[in-house]
């Protein structure tokens, strides 16, 4: 499945991106004043393959949740548990994550990829994910996308796939976090996730995590794909004090020290030093890519995952929208590496999506002044 | 009616903004991952004066519109009829702002202070705002208040309100733009109309301009309540060339020199150097923070418009969100005067109040935190 959903995707469409920059270049505005805001829909016209693209609704949120062996090594002062209890807290629409997707009108799917412990929530189970994506929709039209649930607020209820590959990664200062195997599965959850949510009628992906110590493995695969040294790849996370924060790095440069993976086996490095919700993460972006639907990246957890689906296949960034500038290090210089210039820079590290929703009018907007803008002749109004 | 309006202006409410930061402390999060969301709660919690403060919404645009008579310097290449011909097509829901608008569901008023030709499309008249706001309400509804208005998507359909103060400023290189009464005169719209649409219940305010030539008088603007030179308050508005832009630095330094304003005196500097969609801008700031509503500030019109709102109140900063960082430099130096970060940096320099309505989920993003999110308490989850 990882191998059909690579070969599926595709350059660019340049012919829909010289309509779109014509397009842009008539409408009644001056030329560039829409800033960076034109080439966001440019971009999305070439993925899309038609000018004007799709406006990107209605949009899912999925979080990848996992848990993390590193967590060990005493890399955050917040114990593991919070994860599964976040969870909850989700599927409750207590959470940040929550309220910004009502405010979008979002869907939010929690995907069990490799939390610690089982979960006492109801689940759509994993088999339900094993068919082909179209096989899929049926079910998972139930967490996203009901038509009923779509025109009202319950379409923005959050619902549980569980979808374990395994109960949290190994520690990955000791041994490989993951096997090639379980890497594998857990990017193919994310294809399928992808899939599935598209079917059921996504016109974006917006892309969640939780899971405790994961910027850690993050700050890993960074410097891991971009060659940069783990002093300028790892942050403080949720906030950790200085002392924390210097075993965090020594943590991470220990991980790459005993792996030495290789960048151009991104299946090789997320099984050394990745996460569960970091290799779905990848598939996510991957199968979006793959049916070239925008997928808008939040914070470092998925920018590191970001990196390995380019590894996997280059002409995946087409799909990718940074949502925002992550106050972690690591994503600065992952998107750096990706060429990508987030949307939205305020501050945030909470993770969960919430960046990416902040970012998602954004991105509406860009593509809604392509359907709806008059241009200058049509609106009888003089050009300079 | 200014001074009455002035009179009203008070501080924030510091108890209110202590409840907003506690609040923040227990709210299922790590300690300040909502970077600048989090202060933002918090001043329009002391701005409103109860925590958590009302959602920002429904959401009302109102764009002032006016002609310079400093034109005539050719200090931008396009035609003085653009601004009326750019009336018609916000009448006509044709431009960026209704696109964004309707996203939004923002209601747009256009609002005719200073245009120099006749508009020929229908209008509510000046006399409809020569009462108090509270008799005003009822006029204006038609505008934007109107329940059937709201709930549908006629809501952001664009009215234009007659309330032409002069037919265009005089040039400033000459003489002064305006009287001192014509200033007031056009504070005073400014003021009715963020009385009638508070009225009509509108939750926020955005600023919204169009006037060919207009950044000319704010660049004037802001270096007279600044002290920055004119060099360094000056940009290119729609993108002029190289030498344009060295003649309009030189306009604004000749009508520094010639009026030498006093910043202490903001209907003064408003009269010499400023316009009348400037001085409504001030007004409408003014008229929003006498009714503790916040008023979300687009690009260098608003910011040069707020500096004066600061120097008829200095309090009245605390009902400012600063939208956007304009491309236009003198909106940076204007907001660093004023203390206010802006929330969205895309390089946009379009005006209409486009900024402004990109900015606003966040700021109603920043406000549903403090009423959605559950507290580690009531969500079960530990704290680290």
């Amino acid at each position: 499945m990882v191998e059909t959903t690579i070969a599926a995707i595709g350059p660019p469409d340049r012919a829909a991106m010289t309509a779109a920059r014509d397009l842009q270049a008539r409408l009644t505005k001056p030329a560039g004043s829409l800033g960076a805001l034109e080439e966001l829909s440019v971009r999305l016209a070439g993925l899309a393959g038609t000018c004007p693209p799709p406006l990107p609704e209605p949009a899912a949120v999925a979080i990848f949740a996992g848990d993390h062996g590193v967590h060990a090594q005493r890399v955050t002062p917040w114990p593991q548990e919070v994860t599964a209890q976040m969870i909850g807290n989700f599927l409750a629409g207590g959470a940040v994550v929550n309220a910004f997707a009502r405010q979008a009108g979002a869907s939010v799917t929690v995907v069990d990829v490799g939390v610690a412990t089982p979960l006492p929530f109801p689940t759509v189970g994993p088999a339900d994910l094993a068919g082909e994506p179209t096989d899929v929709a049926a079910t998972v039209a139930g967490v996203s996308g009901d038509p009923a649930h779509r025109s009202g607020p319950d379409r923005t209820a959050s619902r549980l796939v569980d979808a374990n590959v395994r109960r949290g990664t190994r520690d990955m200062t000791v041994t490989a976090a993951l096997t090639r195997d379980e890497a594998r599965a857990a990017v193919e959850v994310g294809i399928r996730v992808a899939g599935a949510l598209i079917d059921a009628g996504a016109g974006v992906l917006l892309t969640g995590d939780m899971g405790i110590a994961n910027t850690t493995p993050s700050a890993a695969l960074v410097a891991v794909f971009t060659g940069v040294d783990p002093a300028g790849t790892t942050g403080r996370g949720t906030g950790v004090d200085d002392e924390t924060y210097r075993r965090k790095v020594a943590v991470v440069r220990t991980a790459l020290d005993r792996h030495r993976p290789d960048p151009a086996d991104p299946l090789g490095v997320l099984a050394a030093v990745g996460g569960l919700e970091h290799a779905a993460l990848a598939g996510l972006i991957l199968g979006a890519a793959a049916r070239r639907v925008p997928v808008l990246l939040d914070g470092v957890i998925a920018a590191s995952a970001a990196l390995a689906a380019t590894a996997f296949a280059p002409d995946a960034v087409g799909a990718m929208v940074a949502g925002h500038r992550s106050a972690e290090p690591g994503a600065t210089v992952a998107l750096r590496h990706l060429g990508l210039d987030p949307l939205v820079d305020l501050g945030l590290r909470l993770g969960e999506g919430t960046g990416a929703l902040l970012a998602l009018p954004v991105v509406t907007g860009a593509v809604r002044v392509l359907h709806e803008v008059a241009t200058f002749d049509a609106a009888g109004v003089s050009e300079k």
